[in-house]
C-alpha cells in the first residue's frame, strides 16, 4: 500500500492555540467517567441464552459445594435451595427471580461527592484493583515488596489522574500482612489520605468490617455518616473455583448485603484450570459462580447491589499458568460484559493484566487490547490494572502514569462520532474548497479543538527529530519523570489534623506524619 | 476490587505439553488470514445513511478538483460527469450505479498459491504498507534512512511472520529516490527475493507500470504470466485532499482499471488540517474522495476491483500535526471500516501508526488499540503497520516481530467464541466438580490447547521471578534477538539462478548477492 507521507500542517505555535479553549467548562470535557458503550457484541443473543441456560442447570443441579455455613443456610433453605452432600442447589426459577429484583443500578460515592459514580449497564468507569504483593522499582527493575506508605502514594497518584476514576486498593501492605485488622485499618486510613474519589478495600475478614465502618464515620465525624454516603465498597472473592464457596470473602459478602451496600466481588476462575479450556464452557462456570452470589445477596435483601464480578481467567495451557494479556482473556472479558449488560447486571471486569513484567510494548499491546475489547463492549467498572505488571503480581507507579494517556485514549473511541447537520460539515468543506484551502484556521477546527480531541499528558508527539535531538526518552522514563513531580508535590490534607489525631488514637496507625508532607525526601 | 491472585495450577512440563497438537493440520490453525468479523459497529445505519447522503452532495455540487486531464475525461464525460471551472462533478445517480456494479470481492494472489488472499467484506487480513523512508536503528536509537536491502530484509522477515499476510512495501529504498525507475525495479525485485507472500508495491509514474509486469514476467518464465495471477497490486494515493486529483497517482490508477488490476489506494485526507475537524465531516469528505476513484476505476471498466482505502488521518490540533497513535484515529478508522462493510466495499484501512518514536508502551498501546478497533470492526485489508514508527516516519525491524504477536492475539478476539453443546462443557463441569476437582489434565483442555489457544513468539509469559533471574529483557530487546535469528538463517532462492541472471541484464538491479546469502555479516 503506497500512500502519501502525511504533511505536517502550518505550526501555528502551540501556546496560543491551547490558550483558547482552555476555560472550557467541565460539561464540554472530551470523555468523562460513564461514557455511554456496548458497540462491540462478540455473542450472539441465541449464544448468550445458551450460555446462560446452562448455568442455570449447574446451579440447578451442580450447585455451590461446601456449603454447610451457618449463615447461607439460614438465608438460602427458606428461599427454596436444597443442600445434598454439601452442595447447596438453586432452582432455576429461583434464580430468576433473584435476578429479577437485583438492583440494575447503584452509586459509587465519592469521598468528595464530584467524583461519584454512577453505575448502570453499558457505562463504562475505571479504577485501580488489585491486591498485588509487590511494587516494580524503577530503578532497579525489581520487584520489592509493597508497603503501606506505598499504598499512600498510589491513592495520592489516582487523586491526579483524570481517566482512573476510583480507588481500588492496588496491592498489599505487606508490613502488615500477618494482622489483618491492623492491615485494614491502616489501608483505610492510606486510601482517604490521599485521594477524594471512590474507593474499595479488600477485606480479609468480616470482623474488620465494623472497626472499618467506625474509622470512616470518625473521618466523616459522624456516627453514621459513612453509611449515608459509603465512599468505599469492601470486596472479596467468595468463591472457590469450580463451584465452591470460600468462606471468608463469602462472609465478607454476606454482611455487605445486610448492611445493605453493595456486595464488590470477583469470580476469577481460571480457563483451563479452575474452569473448562473451552471458552464458552468458562462462561458457563463464572456465570453460574457470580450468579450464585448474586441470589445469595438478594435472599438476604431484595434489590441489594452487586458488582457482578465474573472475571473468566486464562491459562496459557503450555505450563497452566494465568496468562492475563492474552488474546482469549480480551474476548471471553468481552463476552463476561456483553453478558452483563444483557442481563442487566453491572458489570464489573478486568483489564490490562499484563504477563509482561515491565513498562514495554507488551505491556501496551496487552493493556490497550483487552481494555479496548471490554470498553467497546460496555463494561459498568473496569479495574483496567493501571501500572500492573507481570500477571497481577506487582505496581508499576510510572505504568499508572502511562495506562492514565491510554485511558483517556480508549474513552475517546467509546464516545464515537456525533453525526448531525453541523457535524457532517458540507457548508465547512464547501466553504475551505472554494477558500483558504485548508481547514486548520477554520473556526469549526478551532472549536472542536477542546472538546472533540483528547491529549496526552506523557504519550509522545513530537517529531522524531525533536525525540533525536532530546534524550531519546521511552515513555517510561518521561513517566517517570512525571510520577516524581505528581507524588513529588501533591501532598493534600484530605484528613483535618484533629480527625487525624483522633483517628491515630483509636486506630493502630502506622502511616508516618513525616511521610505525608512535601520535601520528606521520598520523591 | 479484591481477588485472589491466580494460582499456577501444577506444572506439567511445557515440552511435554507442547508436543501433543504439533502436528495439527493447517485447517486446525487456532488463526489464519480471513477471520469472519464485523461485531465493533461505531456507528449507526442511519449515521451510515447521512455521511454517504452528504458524500454524494459533495460530489454532486463540489467535486473533484484539478479534473483538466486528458485520460480522465475521456471516462467520466461520456457517463455523465461534467466539468465545471476545472471541477468535475458527480451525478448522485452515476456514483449510484458505479457501486452497484463495484466488484464486492477480489483475490490478492500469493506468490506461492497457498498464500492467496481471498477479500470480501467483514474478512480480516494484514500487510505492510508505509512508503516510510528510515529505519529505527536498534543499536544508536537513530532513524538513518532506509535501503535496498533492508527491504530485501523486510520482505523476508514477512515471510517467517505468520500474521503478517502480505507484504506491501514499508519503506523506499533511498538510494534511488532520484530515479523511479530504478527505484521500483529494484524494490519489485526485493520484494520476490525475499517473500513468496503477495505483494504491493508504491509506482510513483505510470511508465513503470510496463516493465514491473515485464518483470514480473521473466520471474514467473511466461509472457502474460503475471496478469493470470497477478501476485503484485500496485498503489498510491489519487487525491489531494480536500477534492483534488494527484496526477501521477491518477495516472497509475487509470492504468490498473484500463488492464483490469485492482487500484491498491488510499486516501489519506486529515481532520483538521485538509479535511473537516469534526469527525463525521472528515468521513464525508474521504468517503467522496474514495467513492470519486471507485467512480472512476468502474466509468473506465464496470466491475473493476479497488481496495477501498478510505484512510481518514487524525491531527494534533494543538500543533496541526498527524497523530496516527490517537483514539480519534482508532475510532475514524473503525468508522470507515463499519461503512464499507454496509456499502459491501473491500475496507482497506491504516492501524498501528503510532506516534512514538520507539518501540516502547505507548507503542504497543496505540498499536494495539488502532488495529483491534480496525479489526473488530471488520476491515478486510488492514495495514497495521507492523514496526512502524514515528507518526509513518521509520521501520522497526524489532517491532514487526513485536507486533506479528500482537496482530495473533488480536485475531483471536476476532474469532470470537464457539458455543455449541460441546464447548458449554455442562459434562466436563460435572465431572470435574465431583472427580479431579481441576481442569487441567482434562481430555478437553489437551484438545484445545492447540486449536483454541494461541501462543505468542517472543511476547513474555515467563514469571517474574524468572525475568528478574535472566536479564530482565524488554520485548523490544526479546524481539532483536529474534531477528538475529531470523534474518541470518533465512535466505531463501525465491528467484532461481537463472532467472536471476535474466532479471540482472534486463533491469539495473543494485541488490548485491553477496548480501542474499547466509554470512554476510549484515545479522
Amino acid at each position: 500500500m503506497n500512500q502519501t507521507a502525511p504533511t505536517a500542517a502550518p505550526r501555528r505555535g502551540r501556546e496560543g492555540r491551547e490558550g483558547r479553549g482552555a476555560s472550557a467548562a467541565p460539561a464540554a470535557r472530551v470523555v468523562r467517567p460513564g461514557m455511554a458503550s456496548g458497540k462491540y457484541k462478540p455473542l450472539s443473543d441465541d449464544d448468550m441464552r445458551r450460555i446462560h441456560d446452562t448455568a442455570l442447570d449447574v446451579l440447578e443441579n451442580i450447585g455451590m459445594g461446601d456449603s454447610n455455613h451457618e449463615r447461607l443456610l439460614h438465608y438460602a433453605l427458606p428461599k427454596g435451595c436444597k443442600l445434598e452432600n454439601g452442595r447447596l442447589k438453586f432452582p432455576r426459577a429461583l434464580i430468576e427471580d433473584m435476578l429479577a429484583v437485583n438492583a440494575t443500578s447503584s452509586v459509587a460515592y465519592g469521598i468528595d461527592p464530584r467524583y461519584d459514580l454512577e453505575l448502570k449497564p453499558n457505562r463504562v468507569h475505571y479504577g485501580t484493583s488489585g491486591e498485588a504483593v509487590t511494587i516494580l522499582d524503577y530503578d532497579t527493575q525489581h520487584y520489592r515488596p509493597s508497603t503501606l506508605v506505598d499504598l499512600y502514594d498510589a491513592a495520592r497518584l489516582v487523586d491526579q489522574l483524570e481517566h482512573i476514576h476510583m480507588f481500588g486498593q492496588p496491592f498489599i501492605a505487606s508490613e502488615h500482612s500477618d494482622n489483618s485488622f491492623t492491615h485494614d485499618m491502616n489501608t483505610a486510613y492510606a486510601a482517604i489520605s490521599g485521594t477524594r474519589k471512590s474507593i474499595s478495600l479488600g477485606v480479609a475478614e468480616v470482623r474488620n468490617i465494623d472497626p472499618l465502618i467506625k474509622l470512616f464515620d470518625t473521618f466523616v465525624g459522624e456516627v453514621g455518616g459513612f453509611l449515608k454516603r459509603p465512599f468505599c465498597a469492601f470486596g472479596g472473592c467468595p468463591v472457590i473455583s469450580p463451584l465452591r464457596w470460600g468462606y471468608d470473602n463469602l462472609d465478607v459478602m454476606i454482611r455487605m448485603a445486610e448492611l445493605g451496600l453493595t456486595a464488590d466481588i470477583a469470580i476469577a476462575a481460571q480457563a483451563g484450570a479452575t474452569a473448562p479450556a473451552a471458552l464458552a464452557g468458562a462462561l458457563v462456570q463464572t456465570f453460574a459462580e457470580t450468579l450464585a452470589c448474586l441470589a445469595v445477596v438478594n435472599m438476604i435483601k431484595p434489590g441489594s447491589t452487586i458488582h457482578f464480578g465474573m472475571w473468566p481467567f486464562i491459562s496459557d495451557l503450555r505450563t497452566g499458568s494465568f496468562t492475563g494479556g492474552s488474546g482469549e482473556e480480551a474476548l471471553i472479558t468481552a463476552c463476561t460484559t456483553q453478558m452483563c449488560n444483557f442481563y442487566n447486571l453491572i458489570a464489573s471486569v478486568p483489564s490490562g493484566m499484563t504477563d509482561s513484567k515491565t513498562v514495554d510494548a507488551q505491556y501496551g499491546s496487552e493493556k490497550a487490547m483487552t481494555t479496548l475489547a471490554a470498553s467497546l463492549a460496555g463494561a459498568t467498572f473496569i479495574s483496567p490494572y493501571p501500572g500492573m505488571v507481570g500477571s497481577l503480581l506487582g505496581q508499576s507507579f510510572e505504568g499508572m502514569v502511562v495506562d492514565n494517556d491510554m485511558l483517556g485514549s480508549i474513552l475517546r473511541v467509546v464516545r464515537g462520532v456525533e453525526v448531525n447537520d453541523t457535524t457532517l460539515s458540507y457548508g465547512v468543506i464547501h466553504d475551505t474548497v472554494f477558500g483558504a484551502g485548508h481547514f486548520l484556521g477554520n473556526p469549526q477546527t478551532l472549536e472542536l479543538m477542546k472538546t472533540e480531541y483528547i491529549y496526552p499528558q506523557v504519550a509522545d508527539r513530537r517529531t522524531a527529530g525533536a525525540w533525536e535531538e532530546g534524550s531519546k526518552e521511552t515513555v517510561y522514563e518521561l513517566a517517570r519523570v512525571k510520577v516524581k513531580q505528581m507524588l513529588g508535590s501533591h501532598y493534600p490534607v484530605y484528613v483535618e489534623p484533629a480527625t487525624d489525631a483522633r483517628l491515630r488514637e483509636l486506630f493502630p496507625i502506622t502511616l508516618k506524619p513525616d511521610d505525608m508532607k512535601a520535601g520528606n525526601g521520598r520523591w
